[in-house]
């Protein structure tokens, strides 16, 4: 099951905002067994919304968008993503009595900027927020699965736990994921390579990669990071283990040392 | 002048890493007068290395990539860069000369692995890199330029203050940027959409932006965040002060407050 996840906002752009919600939707579906192949970031522009979502809808089965929900006219998510899939963009029932309960309880009157956030394209289910007032949107087309979330970290988190989660979990591979660091000093990165590439093409389900930490010519450190999936827990937990244990013995003969695992 | 940003990792895509690197990117393009378009990130693969440089290079004018210079197997991205161009992967002489003095400067041998280090695209400028091994890449074509960074941030940053920055303010449309940020409690965002859209249409050259902080209908709170750029420093200083005084008066019309400005 591949993803995509697009970011949608202006502040991303200009190097105002760090994109955390990517890496924490990445962190999440990768340890669901679902593999993130692209992240876009495209600013509050319709044109650049509408194509996003279909280059994304056309490669990948799950496809998750952040921001652009709100009330303000630079929320163009839903109308896009309408418009993207060719569908009408319409008031959900469902998401409206959602949106109109809570400016109800804080009496304010439903205006048609806050009507917004219950507009959603044809067939959308809404998914609830906990944490704000724009409701998730969740689409489903022929067994692909298309996901709007808030921007807000906060609410985007809440949606995707309370409600999100749980239907991917049905839909994702079962896949179990693995992983393990090591810290390594005293040898520098292009000469651990050879024996990175060897454990990897021993193990073809383990993917290792070195991160420099220190400088590769003067005092070299390493973190070595195995990742694994596989069909049962146990399998990938023992699948990075054991590579670790063949890099280990390898950094113990090149006379480096270990400074974590 | 429009800039694309790939960034080049798998690391990224598990979410271990959050994209700190185009964050900063963006920044300081946004503020030379740069306009970032989109963001891309793909894994360490070379298809989606090629495919993402050719799509960068149809739509923008300044292409930046981090990520995959080093000399390890999965450091894919100067031999992808040449076969997306076409060109031949070569050593490049400059290059070379800078990667054999450092190894040679710490008694190590200049192995295939950090050999390729020094290759790039045939008719490459390598970018000295002060903080780490591998050079950065630049290539011009028809006017358009194409950069290749280390994905180290460390290595990043000292390569394009000290070399690709001065190139690019040669190139940038010596446009000045100017931002302001107000903070507003007691007005729900959806309140104050419609004030926001008015002082945009008044002023063309301003872009703002309404980032809820707080709660939508339990104690909203605002930052308001306004740009422009502008011909002069003068001039976009002015017009980001005009637009924070009819927005601050608006807050004060309606019972708001103002936390920061």
């Amino acid at each position: 099951m591949k993803a995509w996840i697009i970011t949608i906002g202006n502040e991303i752009l200009i190097g105002r905002i760090v994109n955390t919600n990517s890496a924490w939707l990445a962190k999440k579906l990768t340890t669901m067994g679902i593999e993130v192949r692209k992240m876009i970031t495209i600013p509050d522009e319709e044109d650049d919304i509408i194509q996003a979502f279909r280059e994304a809808i056309r490669h990948a089965d799950l496809v998750i968008s952040t921001g652009g929900l709100g009330p303000t006219f630079d929320d163009k998510t839903s109308e896009a993503l309408a418009k993207a899939l060719n569908r009408r963009w319409v008031i959900n029932p469902k998401a409206y009595k959602e949106v109109k309960r809570k400016f109800e309880a804080a009496n304010m009157e439903l205006t048609e900027a806050r009507l917004k956030m219950a507009k959603m394209p044809e067939g959308s289910i809404p998914l609830s927020n906990s944490a704000g007032t724009a409701p998730g949107i969740l689409i489903e087309i022929n067994g692909k699965l298309i996901v709007a979330l808030p921007g807000v970290p906060r609410e985007m988190k809440a949606i995707f736990e309370e409600n999100l989660e749980k239907i991917l979990a049905k839909k994702a591979p079962h896949k179990y994921y693995a992983e393990k660091s090591i810290g390594v000093v005293g040898i520098p990165e292009s000469a651990f390579a050879p024996y990175i590439d060897k454990v990897m093409k021993k193990y073809p389900k383990i993917y290792i990669k070195s991160h420099p930490r220190g400088h590769e010519t003067k005092g070299p450190v390493l973190e070595i990071h195995i990742t694994t999936y596989a069909e049962t827990e146990d399998e990938a937990r023992k699948l990075v283990e054991d590579a670790a244990k063949e890099l280990m013995e390898k950094v113990n003969e090149l006379g480096g040392g270990i400074t974590h695992q």
